[in-house]
């Protein structure tokens, strides 16, 4: 069994020698950028561990994979629109780098792209691929859609948040492992337990993101540490913290968010210190264990040897411990 | 042999009973306000006109025919938030109504709807299906970067033009007729009969809406005449004139185009003088005359009777004669 690290390697090879058209190159031109801008390739990763569980031959299913990333990519791109992201990866983002018009559209055509390597499939699973892969498109925009609500949405419950990184970051996790599996032809009940696992294991990514954003080291990061808190963001741990608070640290806490004149470090100190009043990382600890003990339950009931799964559990546990 | 009426009619009711998601509404109702804007509904009623040839049985080819039109309208929603358009068929475009995030975002979900209704066809063909509709998706995208690189570049050729429409236009009409062809089983010559037919009668269908546009009956036509002269828009007809022009009319028109402080009316009707001192009109409209044609003899190689294509033939030449 191969461990994502060659998988990972795999893809930003055959990423790099994707043939994409170049005329209109206004059209082309960020979408090879946007694709070269690396990331951890981790769902076209786990989509190939997820087939190698059931076979080992990994030429028919890189295509697949290439789309589920080029997908990923687009998401990323037209979100980077939505949230005026001025960076990507420490580079310019693509609205930036050429404008928000080109990016729509290189956008649009990525997703096509993406629709077209999926497709790549034998024939017999075609069908059922193209039906799992545009039930989570659909679930990412909805994600994505109710993360933008959240914004200016008041009393988000935490149920509402979990919900929404279902769709908008595990659902597509969980999509992958199900593709890989189909297209090895397992059985249903295992594809079922694999899109399962790489749900849960989203939820558990997105919930060690939320506390890594306010605990990670800031020479790991690789991001603003306390970027969450200066922008309000409605994470698990705001949401607890608020449904928590009382007295003085509700007050604290309401301050801070209406503050609109403010000392970034200071705002950042304050927030994290009604955060460990309450024993927020605790609680957010807690919900990932929680996630992430699914996932693995999961995995475990998977009907094949644990010797072959040993690389995707060995992932799932690196997954929990990163630093960035 | 039903007209076009009888289909658009049936795709107009098909659309009001879609069943859309209700959550989160933020997504859905930009997409439900989009498909109930109206509209000729042509492309669907082409693709059920062309499966018609073969089956009179109908019921097979809605989701297909539906999808079409979804994709058709996706395209127009993310365009309107590049032209930054107001208006849409007399009414606010979803970027105004709500704002451009969630036209971005509606649209791309609209994208992944049309592409499920696509997929819903019989097994046999979806393959088939998905790859001439992938193959048309990223032909018009590119047909949209290319009329939007056209605004800034200098020394637009009239083959680039033609190009140019037969990505953003023209393709999607055949590809509706081709996929109308195919789920009825037609031989593989036919549907590319069909697809040439289409994508002809597109490009002619765009070459009367730029004679209308300055020629149109303003009563009639539903939009501003000269529409097209005020923005510099580089149509076949300024190409030509272009081309041709020489000494004065060419000092007229560069006049015209430079002018940044004008009154819209004597730009128009100035510009316009200079198309009739070239004629101007007469070429665009054996131009268009060429690819009806074109698509014509395209439908003549049909191995359908002559009675079951009577109601596309009557159709063409209605559109060719059509008032807005």
């Amino acid at each position: 069994m191969h461990s994502e690290i060659h998988f990972q390697k795999l893809i930003e090879e055959k990423l790099k020698s994707l043939q994409l058209k170049q005329d209109p190159s206004s059209l082309y031109d960020p979408i090879r950028y946007m694709l070269n801008l690396g990331g951890k390739r981790l769902r076209p990763a786990l989509l190939m561990m997820s087939h190698e569980l059931y076979n080992n031959e990994t030429e028919n299913i890189i295509q697949p994979a290439l789309g589920i990333e080029v997908f990923h990519n687009f998401t990323l791109l037209h979100d980077d629109i939505m949230d005026k992201a001025p960076l990507r990866r420490t580079k310019e983002t693509v609205h930036k780098k050429w404008n928000p018009d080109i990016a729509i559209l290189s956008g649009d055509t990525m997703f096509v792209l993406s629709c077209q390597l999926l497709m790549d499939v034998k024939k017999e699973f075609q069908n059922d691929v193209m039906q799992i892969f545009f039930r989570t498109a659909i679930e990412v925009c909805e994600g994505q859609q109710m993360d933008m609500d959240f914004e200016s949405k008041h009393n988000v419950t935490i149920d509402e948040y979990l919900d929404m990184i279902g769709r908008k970051t595990a659902a597509l996790i969980g999509c992958s492992m199900h593709i890989g599996a189909l297209c090895a032809g397992a059985e249903l009940s295992d594809s079922k337990h694999l899109y399962a696992f790489g749900k849960n294991l989203g939820i558990a990514f997105q919930l060690h993101d939320d506390i890594l954003d306010v605990y990670g080291d800031a020479k790991k990061f690789g991001k603003q540490v306390g970027g969450d808190i200066l922008s309000n963001k409605k994470t698990f741990l705001l949401l607890t913290a608020f449904e928590k608070a009382k007295g003085k640290d509700l007050a604290e806490l309401k301050k801070w968010l209406n503050a609109t004149d403010f000392i970034a470090e200071e705002k950042v100190a304050s927030v994290t210190h009604v955060y460990e009043n309450l024993s927020i990382r605790n609680d957010a600890t807690e919900k990932m264990d929680y996630y992430f003990r699914i996932a693995l339950n999961e995995l475990d009931a998977v009907n094949v040897s644990s010797v072959r799964k040993s690389a995707l559990l060995e992932l799932a546990e690196k997954l929990m411990v990163r630093e960035k």
